[in-house]
């Protein structure tokens, strides 16, 4: 008997399809994304001044009231295209919408792959009515492998709540390895929804979510040209539409946040070449802010990751990232603990028996707990560790 | 017949030696360097919060007129050891000047390796009358090997101006193979000559020379609790004392940032793991600061030092670096090359051939100029490769 596939649920009114149009040798390389009614929608766009050619399509596409769809390529990343990378955009939302019924400025585009090669527009366009053709509710996986680059395993979950006595399906799709690996570029994520929500409720949700979860993870602390996070909710569920700070929303939030959250840590745990994966969680800064920089100072450390994968509980360079970072830090007040175990004390190493760091270190997961005792500040982020297989698959 | 050992000529009034005093195991880990007659100093210390006891010591001896030595260990870095650290620093100082019949506040210490462990006094106080014994004008190289800790070769130059019509000699030793690695701690520079030169020309010297050279390099990113970089000028060559500001002065200058430039260059070919030097030159920045986060930013992200490890003039990572950096970059207007061969022209794949881009970057040496095209600022960073041997080092 063969093998079933893992199904996805995909929310009330939502469709999809995933090909091998040619881009990638042999794999999965096109997906589309079709909800049957206009959905209201929201997005969080990379901050990198250099922005992929879809990402500027779709930063003009989010500004409309209604969406259908989210047309995705995997295998070129149609950034630093100039004028033909914006042309092709174009095209490949208007061919989409011609076999959809609708207007070009209701798709959203997305690609990921190699930066500064034109998109093979051949492919792509026969690539679209195959997908058109292919598209059903039973579709998500087949989405889902065809947004992957160097991604191990797929990132998918889905969700059911209930708003206003209707149940609601949140489903979300996912990519990324590296935070960043620009040459394969980057992070996706949609998220669906059948909920009734208005426009600028699904825009606040997002965004705050996705600061919650996507933005607290770090592989090797580069951000691409291409990260896109892109919501669709086209209210087939029939609940009352959801207003911003709403008893509703708050559930709504909470469902969406957990959703991503789950999904982030996918991602890190898929990060290239990661063995663990760790929480850096500072407290007792000056402010927030002031911890925020001091945990990403040691998330992003080569010498900290690399120190994880040799189960080092190497405190030395913990102590040295955060002095290093541009959080105010006073030596003799730093605490540290892998887990529960002290290993630093007022700045000096703690008692706890060397055996049980290596221990706390040893954990596929575990935390290490910064106390900077000069304030209410806090932050956590969400790292792994760095073996030689990162550099061996960012060299080859 | 004995292979002889590579000599390295000290200025005139200077002696040093190296020893194996039992810190490390088997290898030298002892160095003392010293002047006749008290010595003007300089020095520039890292900048980072957490400063090993070493450091906040030599800050205070640098203030003072007159020094007469440097004692160096390698294998402990006496970092993050709280007032034992203090007491011991001190402890080393005070042996040190009781051998060369001198006060402690003329004695600068310098430690590094592992960060967070007492200094091992008994070995320390063993060591500093063998080192005494060993003092000799031809003692300079066993002081180079002592101080290394991750280094494969050492770092020494030497070379002979003329001050108003006097000879004048300039000898360095340094060591660092990581920018950083605090757990073995670090960069250290000692420049040592016979000029007479007046404190404060020193200093300046000593500082601007530095901006130029060591903070220009980068390995992995990170800084570390122990670097310091220290100048003694015991005037034995007879000159008249140098002034700021003087054309002796500009002469000693632009001697001294000669010899860090070059020993610089040889900290960042030995780098951790590194196969080749990559010059990161940008242009056309709005400011000299902007000039300096864009080429950071490229000379930091591993995704760009592993493609260089692999051979790939991989310009999307260039790009996408630039583009995340604070400095300001309009993407239709940058132009890239590898070292004479055209890669981006106005934000696009320029026209060369692939062959002629992977000629360029598969030299040991090779440049990356990046021209932003938006004002006059500029700045260069010299940094290296990244293979799967510096996580190796790292991660063992």
């Amino acid at each position: 008997m063969k093998k079933k596939k893992k199904q996805l649920l995909l929310p009330e009114g939502f469709t999809a399809a995933g090909i091998a149009a040619g881009i990638k040798k042999k794999k999965k390389d096109m997906a589309l994304i079709v909800s049957d009614v206009p959905a209201q929608s929201a997005g969080v766009f990379t901050t990198n001044q250099i922005k992929a050619a879809p990402v500027k399509w779709d930063i003009q596409v989010v500004e409309r009231n209604h969406v259908r769809a989210i047309i995705i390529n995997s295998g070129n990343a149609n950034a630093c295209t100039g004028m033909q990378g914006m042309t092709d955009t174009a095209a490949t939302a208007t061919l989409t919408a011609g076999k959809l019924g609708t207007e070009a400025h209701e798709i959203f585009v997305c690609s990921t792959g190699t930066i500064g090669k034109p998109l093979p527009m051949e492919k792509i366009s026969r690539g679209i009515p195959l997908l058109a053709k292919k598209l059903s509710p039973n579709g998500a996986m087949n989405a889902a492998e065809a947004i992957m680059t160097t991604d191990l395993v797929t990132k998918t979950t889905t969700q059911e709540i209930e708003i206003g006595g209707k149940p609601v399906r949140i489903t979300c799709l996912a990519k990324g390895s590296g935070m960043i690996e620009p040459n394969m570029a980057t992070m996706l994520a949609f998220i669906l929804t059948d909920a009734a929500i208005e426009k600028h409720a699904l825009q606040c949700a997002l965004r705050a979510a996705t600061d919650t979860s996507f933005n607290r993870i770090t592989v090797d602390g580069d951000q691409s040209t291409n990260d896109s996070v892109i919501a669709l909710a086209n209210g087939k569920a029939g609940n009352t539409e959801i207003l911003n700070g709403s008893e509703e929303w708050n559930t709504f939030f909470q469902a969406v946040e957990n959703i991503l959250f789950e999904l982030a840590m996918m991602i890190v745990k898929d990060g290239e070449g990661a063995t663990r994966v760790v929480t850096v969680q500072v407290s007792g800064a000056a402010s927030n802010g002031e911890a925020n920089k001091a945990a990403r100072a040691v998330a992003n450390s080569m010498l900290n990751k690399t120190a994880w994968a040799g189960i080092r509980p190497n405190w030395g360079r913990v102590m040295d990232a955060i002095g290093y970072s541009s959080a105010q830090v006073k030596e003799e007040k730093v605490d540290i603990d892998y887990d529960d175990v002290p290993a630093v004390r007022s700045g000096l190493a703690a008692a706890s028996a060397e055996k049980d760091l290596i221990n706390a270190v040893s954990k596929d997961e575990f935390a290490i707990h910064i106390n900077l005792n000069l304030g209410d500040g806090h932050a956590v982020v969400y790292t792994c560790s760095c073996t030689e297989e990162y550099v061996r698959i960012n060299v080859e």
